[in-house]
């Protein structure tokens, strides 16, 4: 296939996306908190972490994990490690101890990173069957040699990055179910630099609203630890825009950074939005794109956020898919519609490169408006999870990644999230979605949220029942509840058998380690 | 490296670009001079051309040529004949017959699609050694059943595409230097993807002025046997805007489809963009975003542009590029300043995932301001010239891509190109840049066109010869000129040597068969 004299093909790099764009002003800022980094520092940094983690013996293949809330060190971390051919593990500190235990055995990083913070996690997590080097993170000066930053302090500011093929692993993490073992997902440099590309090719080319390019400002909302941050903070650095990490998330000091430092640009789930919608120091948050994924993204609160000046919108991923797939970004014309909402809050249209198909159990396209199982195809989805034949070739049968999410698609290519596959609650033969009920139900004034699940019932299989949490200060009747959603039943928009047979008014809802609520 | 159970890396393919935004609105048009079709048709008839082709006895790895002027034909052989994994040839037409006899019998296209302009440069080539199919594509209706639309009409509508290696040549063409037989260039699915994507996050993330994005309308004004159109024709149908195929390039046709589609950005070569401001049918172009490439732009041209309302900017490549390596764009602090002409007319910034060197004859980086070759690595670079092992591995000697040319790098990253290596005039020690003499003596209002070349000299060496085309209906006086350029010396910005000692009214510059003066 090589012709004598000619050159091998290019290998893709994280690298690229650090130093192709060094043309872009080099004095731009990088913010943690108080602390104002350039681009010509970061550049810098990551050649003396690189050294650091040299010096501590770390080699191509090995692992270097980090536990850290959102700051510039982490970004570091996101560059430094993988261009040296290692592989950064993005470790989820809201894991349980036994959990982050597994997660670290599999892994066996060379070089924990670890904030202070997460000191007291690690005692719970105990004596590992490996013994890593710990390199404690503070934020503030530190006497320890062995710190971060006096590591960096002693380490050259050039280091020649090897190379390497760009299959090579860059980072892995574990998914965060709520049943089983922690499954360990990785993807490579070629597959993160593609995901960047499309990432700037899906946000960067759309006109009227939600647009990224070189004269936002970022800040995550999403943490780095939770699939890359989705990954854009390798869009930013690419892009050379202003970035402000905000290390552990407080909706006052998100909210305080933000006006602060003129944000543009963030990500979050619902959870996190309503935290910050909730808080008393918000105000007026006009100019504030926010793309929200993670959970369905109720049309209330969208409607609350859109209401304070916001742009809101959705992305759709996961954990195995890097994680871009979806983007509800509007038609430009659609810009003014009254149905605009309706369409901000859906999973989205697919980005570029993607496949992303609904289909029915023999993997055939069902129509325009049916339910089906979304799978996709997309270069940088992963491969699989490591050690799990079983669970690997579950994940990709039939050639597409199977996500459990049950869809519909619209005549403009527009996805709406029905349900997870194994939260759809099974009634006399037909299929309810607690998302569609808990979407509707979560309009009614007096509820703040609510879950919809499945009881076992003797008659039809299973019955939805409705957890409720009240809205601080307003009455929540359940007749009334049962009343407001055969509303929506006499509109011809849910079927009369979704109706929950019982409301139950609850103090809180359990959440899983990504603020998910929690079904089991 | 790959677990059992895992899915094998996903392929970039160029049917990515033309499915994975099928979203868009499928009503978009793209419009050949009176033709429209829309998107929706255009993957019909994609599919249609490959079953087509396939009829023919296409197959994978087989060769495909194309002699039309820009098209919406040409656009789907674009797509249609790399996605059967066969080879797109993009003949040059304004090759000699000579040379493309040369050029088919390099590649052996199994199917010629030939436009009836260019039968009788077929009949000129002669005799091939080897039988190709000949396809004709009239513009107009047909009732030849071996027509092109006649043979698209008898195929199906929808075509099962093979799958096959990113590394697949997907185009191929030759360059067009002034000596020697033309070098023949290949570019693989892999390479073309990456190369839209970069153009994607050069183009559309650029705030102020000279971006492209979903709302623009992209008008060919280079052709698309030049190195892709610059690859522009993938990004806009990737983006899924509005795309006007002008036919052949005739001045007034170009600026009537420019008003009558609302056409916003083109890109074109500075000869081209002459021809196009000085037709008395131009007028005002605001709104009209034209990148120019293939050769200098002079600042004077460049004022011209920007007089009549053109968002003016540059790009740098060369066949061997694909084209991708530099783009001109402003800072958009930089937008009103008075040097932004100055930025606007150099060869640019590198582009995402570029590394663009100015280097040294050690291949050493020479300092800010100082000349150097450039150098560059990329991932869509030609991997050398097919069946040439010595000038391939000339061409990437060091591990770069020499371009021949030399330039300078300012502080802020664009690059200014001084000369071709082999176009510096050496005299008495000293190298003078043609192109700088060039640039300076066309600012002289007599002064239409001009080329500065070197001559033999006992003395010097080599010493500047100017030969100048006089502008219409004004005098052109030698000794004025000659005063003129002399202005320049005493302002400290040419040097004493290089105004040259005879100047040579001439009535036509000879050209190459792109249109950059012809200077052997």
């Amino acid at each position: 296939m090589m012709e004598p004299g000619h050159a091998a093909p290019q290998q893709l790099s994280i690298g690229q996306l650090l130093f192709s764009p060094a043309q872009y002003d080099p004095r731009q800022e990088i913010v943690y908190r108080d602390r104002r980094l350039t681009y010509a520092d970061l550049r810098e940094r990551v050649q003396r972490l690189a050294g650091a983690l040299t010096a501590l013996g770390v080699g191509q293949g090995d692992c270097v994990a980090v536990l850290d809330w959102d700051s510039h060190r982490y970004l570091e971390c996101f560059f430094g490690v993988p261009m040296l051919g290692a592989v950064l593990q993005t470790v989820n500190i809201r894991l349980s101890p036994a959990q982050i235990r597994y997660t670290l055995e599999q892994t066996r990083p060379r070089v924990l990173l670890v904030h202070p913070d997460f000191g007291g996690v690690l005692d719970e997590v105990g004596a590992l069957d490996f013994v890593p080097v710990i390199v404690p993170m503070p934020d503030e000066d530190s006497a320890d040699a062995c710190a971060y930053e006096n590591r960096l302090a002693a380490a050259a500011p050039v280091f020649a990055f090897p190379t390497f093929p760009e299959e090579t692993t860059a980072t892995t993490f574990h998914t965060t179910g709520t049943t089983g073992l922690p499954k360990q997902v990785y993807f490579s440099h070629r597959q993160i630099v593609l995901h960047t590309l499309s990432l700037i090719a899906t946000y960067a080319t759309q006109p009227g609203h939600g647009r990224f390019d070189r004269s936002d400002v970022y800040m995550p909302v999403t943490p780095m630890f939770h699939v890359h941050a989705w990954g854009i903070p390798f869009m930013a650095t690419a892009l050379g825009v202003k970035q402000v990490y905000p290390g552990r998330y407080e909706a006052a000091r998100l909210l305080a950074l933000q006006r602060r430092e003129g944000v543009t640009f963030s990500h979050c789930v619902p959870t996190i939005l309503k935290m910050m919608l909730d808080d008393p120091s918000g105000g007026e948050l006009t100019g504030w794109k926010i793309v929200v994924g993670g959970a369905v993204l109720t049309r209330s609160l969208a409607a609350e956020a859109q209401a304070r000046g916001i742009d809101i919108f959705c992305g759709y991923g996961m954990s195995e898919t890097c994680p871009l797939l979806l983007i509800s970004h509007l038609d430009p014309a659609a810009l003014g519609d009254d149905d605009a909402l309706d369409v901000r809050v859906m999973a989205g249209r697919q980005a570029i490169l993607t496949d992303v198909r609904i289909v029915d159990e023999a993997m055939q396209d069902v129509a325009i408006g049916e339910r089906g199982e979304l799978v996709a195809r997309a270069p940088w989805l992963t491969r699989g999870y490591r050690g799990n034949e079983a669970a690997s070739a579950e994940l990709w049968r039939g050639g597409y990644l199977h996500t459990g999410d049950i869809a519909t698609r619209n005549a403009g290519g527009y996805v709406r999230i029905v349900d997870r596959l194994k939260d759809v609650i099974k009634s006399g033969g037909e299929w309810i979605s607690s998302v569609e009920v808990e979407d509707l139900l979560s309009r009614h004034p007096a509820v703040a949220e609510c879950a919809v699940i499945g009881v076992p019932d003797p008659k039809w299989g299973e019955r939805p029942l409705a957890l409720v949490v009240a809205r601080t200060g307003v009455a929540c009747d359940p007749a009334a509840l049962g009343a407001f959603l055969g509303g929506f039943v006499d509109q011809g928009r849910l079927p009369r058998y979704a109706v929950p047979d019982r409301f139950e008014v609850v103090a809180a809802l359990d959440r899983t380690s990504v603020g998910k609520i929690d079904k089991k």
